[in-house]
């Protein structure tokens, strides 16, 4: 079967751990601008959704999926398994989680465990020339501080948004609409 | 203390019965104008929460709480109790539950079981003039009845908004954006 | 007539200034709990569309409404005017226009021209023992600050909202969906 | 350069028709799973944003660009130039402009003028096993009667959800949010 982009969150392998919903990976690929080949790092991958999919669009490159929780990693596992990704899980945090990593097309920012600043300014270091950053924020705090770095970096070129996305759901002959949380992504594109 | 609009969620006696949350309760109530005196009829009345703030908008008014579920009516009871709110909870399922209601300055119509066109033309007929009806929705179909019906009777100027309200929650120090789900408040002033 | 919250946008004279639209003043005014007699402080307030509700709200009491656009304070005084509103318009900017002013009940903060840290501190001050102070904010910087420093004073009880709200215009037989730019409300209540 | 899903708005040219923006048109292309070679319909195109977009990720298949509006007719044609993509615009309007075109493999829908239901029944028959079929609503009335038109399709899956973005514009060293207007995205895929 054919990838699409936007793989149904029930097909994934959940457990406990935050799963980015389809439609926020769907507009965060299209941000992240993805090449067969491209080399990408995911940081704060959770289950792996994010990864699996960058992994199914770059095809014969690389995805470094980097997450702190055991359960995260074994769940990253799984995913990537069951879509036959080449994701490479990385246990541990970031910044430090970074080390020894090649340089990146493409970082995607998914979870910074209280040390933004210090994971933007090493993926500023991992991105190759006209590499694309991506963030994604759930908090006041993150979106607020991804802003100020990204914006003070003159090669990048800044676009945000906020998604607020609600599903419909069926129940009897109606539909109840039933929000997701709304989430701010930041995509960064350096020169 | 003096009464203002908009009681916290978590003053309420809650149960099972959905809410309609604080910030869609300010809405309704602005929309609703209720004066001093007013009579005000709440069809599914859900656990009473704008029942309540009704009455204490509506001082020596009535308010009559009409809701389907046993546990709803008591739950409409206990929270009037506490708030020493003046609403007659009325078991049973409008339309039928509507006989021998007096004519209303405001009709609030939050749930419908399948029966809104027929809720709207009783509804409409125990509306004085000048009256508001406000009906909240949360279903698609729910919306386009209303404003399908309420758009056909002359008598109505019709305003309609749908609200969708993110609250904030401190977790450490980060603020996580939280989102309810959206509400539809269809406004109608009889001339 | 009566007043009820949430006066119609369109009665409001506007010219080109900025104004806090119908659904965001009711849902700021909920917060801001005015009381009969109470002193209300409106900083950056625009065309005097909260000013003048506030007023309306207060009765007897005193609302201020601080503004720097020489525009601004003149459909003030048309507002007020129009609606017979107790509202004194002040020319200038807030932390300076501050000066002189009386203890506070409420302080609504729509405008900060780039000194919100400044005002802020003024507010606290200015604001009397069980006040509320209403901040509302159109950028993530005046959101990220004003959660910041409220949080950071323990007098404080802080909630926030994201109001995001969508207007249904009619258009032949049709609803059409036009969004209201959202808006977070921060809303204080002091011990 | 490599394509991209989510052209940048200012990239099309527009004139007085309405777009649908990026942020958009990307989550309308992941619901529409195109295939290289596949046929897709794309009735109300507008300025062909969305039809330009098909037909780069269609490659060696077809896109025909049904537009009533002589003006949109023209722009379909210009985008489509500069983007070197294969659409063919079809002047008039839908279901009438239907007659004569091949089964497709998607067709998308965006403008009705007010004749959804004939649309829906001609599009059903146009499309093929496996087909995908995507409306995009601006108003009450079209996202009600594709919910129960589509519903009513025993062969349709169908995944409905409304997306609300928010862009931040950056004014001197603030972002400011600034709503698009909501649009519900009806996905129906046919067995």
């Amino acid at each position: 079967m054919t990838y699409h982009v936007g793989i149904s969150d029930d097909r994934f392998i959940r457990g406990n751990i935050p799963m980015t919903k389809a439609e926020i990976r769907i507009l965060v690929l299209a941000r992240a601008k993805i090449n067969p080949g491209d080399t990408v790092i995911d940081i704060g991958a959770g289950t792996g959704s994010l990864s699996v999919e960058a992994a199914l669009q770059s095809g014969y490159g690389e995805v470094y999926a980097i997450e702190r929780e055991p359960e995260g990693i074994e769940l990253i596992r799984q995913n990537a398994a069951q879509f036959a990704a080449a994701v490479r899980p990385i246990a541990g945090a970031a910044p430090q989680a970074l080390q020894g990593l090649p340089q990146a097309d493409v970082i995607l920012i998914g979870g910074s465990g209280g040390k933004l600043d210090a994971i933007l300014t090493e993926a500023r270091q991992l991105l190759k020339p006209g590499g694309r950053l991506v963030v994604t924020a759930v908090t006041v705090e993150t979106l607020q501080r991804a802003l100020a770095f990204l914006d003070s970096c003159p090669e990048f070129s800044v676009e945000t948004i906020c998604a607020q996305v609600t599903r419909l759901r069926k129940v009897a002959s109606s539909h109840m609409m039933q929000a997701l949380n709304p989430i701010y992504i930041i995509a960064a594109e350096a020169e």
